[in-house]
């Protein structure tokens, strides 16, 4: 674990720069800002490759090591989407939505995905000027594993929790995942984190959309044909917004009581 | 449960509209496009006010159904931000950070927080011509209860989850959440959403984040002296980005990987 954690505190040369552009903070605002959840929509369709092009800036999202442990089920088949909208007990914004967009999470491909990475370092030191750090190869190679496989019958993760345990006595230690229930949080949060990029990025072209959670999600996994490690974190109802399309002012609690300063 | 899924199936009559502004997309794009996790800062501070504002836009975020999880740490004290430093393995993005925010989830809040619900929906009954849908009241007074109540020794929640697969086999019905575990991914998945608006707003004002998930949880916990319900869901390291500050260009597998079309 030393080395492991040598890993993170110090900083690899690297011969890489990226110049970020220039923004205009108001349009941005504006996207947040008008962003609702919207309960009702119009019979308009969304254009495909509008639908594409969220999809692709969703998975720009940060994510937990580069493991992309997400998966987005476009639900396009018209048979398909009305069963679903039936699993979300056909509450209006699925019924009147557009398109039904499944977020999943994956508990499981972290492994396929570091070999990727692996793959794809290995490419990348056959161009001349590239260069990788010898850390990142031995992250994916050997703290990976370590940190994200919890064995069979989740043994490992169990020794993992009293090694951390007992390391945390002398020196800060990093937790989790050490349980299927951390796995099933640690995916959920990265598959969240695109889930926002791609309501707000229908939001800038000028869709919307509603987060649905209130739906079957046993039904759903069999309705994807859903793999064992895979889960429906949120399903997104996107579309154009009706008149009536949205039930009130939006309503915030005073910031004071989530905004703490220490 | 019957009248709480009708909730649901009805569209409230409601006198109220919101017109969405005329946005730049191409705005937008930069912001998401621009986003790397940065893993070395510069020593410029950010502006308090662009922090408060990027932190109110964060809780403009949508969230599970407005009981608001979520907690904001912007831990400021040169000797707090000093020993979290520590507890993040001392991994340069939070050594170097200008300003570090712990996530936190909440897992108990929500019965404050729907109590706060029917009393803002008590005051607006007062305001002539505003309404107030009976079934929001009912929603707040009568499903959330039951849907996020776990009872002593979680022993609703047991009874839930046999309920809930009973039901399943004559109609479609939400399963989650019946148990701690199942509360604490509720609570970390609205973190979620919440941490990519802060991140993008970091970016839409020309500063940068990391997104930080490698710390000792148990020593940030009682550092920042949280509560029973609360746990970090991740913590955000935030200033200017250096000129060493992105490792490589961004690694992401081919889209086919996660976009399923059904």
């Amino acid at each position: 674990m030393t080395s492991g954690t040598e890993l993170f505190s110090s900083i690899p040369e690297v011969n890489y720069q990226e110049t970020p552009p220039s923004i205009q903070v108001e349009e941005f605002r504006k996207v947040v800002q008008s962003r609702r959840s919207v309960r009702v929509f119009t019979a308009d369709p969304i254009p495909e490759t509008i639908v594409r092009e969220c999809l692709e800036l969703a998975l720009l999202s940060p994510n937990s090591s580069n493991l992309q442990p997400w998966e987005f089920h476009w639900v396009r088949s018209p048979d398909k989407k009305a069963k679903l909208i039936t699993y979300c007990l056909s509450q209006p914004a699925a019924a009147t939505a557009a398109e039904l967009i499944v977020c999943v999470a994956r508990t499981q491909t972290w492994k396929e995905n570091a070999a990727q990475m692996l793959k794809i370092f290995e490419e990348a030191r056959k161009t001349p000027g590239v260069q990788v750090p010898a850390a990142a190869v031995a992250y994916y190679q050997k703290l990976v594993p370590f940190i994200y496989g919890q064995g069979a019958l989740g043994l490992l993760g169990c020794a993992k929790k009293l090694i951390f345990w007992v390391r945390g006595f002398f020196k800060p230690t990093p937790r989790e995942p050490t349980s299927s229930s951390d796995m099933n949080l640690w995916a959920a949060k990265t598959v969240a984190l695109a889930a926002e990029t791609l309501m707000l990025s229908f939001r800038a072209y000028d869709y919307d959309t509603c987060p649905l959670e209130g739906f079957d999600s046993t039904k759903v996994r069999r309705h994807l044909e859903l793999p064992q490690d895979a889960f429906p974190v949120m399903i997104i109802a996107a579309g154009k917004r009706a008149a009536n399309g949205i039930y009130g002012p939006r309503i915030r609690f005073d910031s004071k009581q989530f905004i703490k300063e220490l």
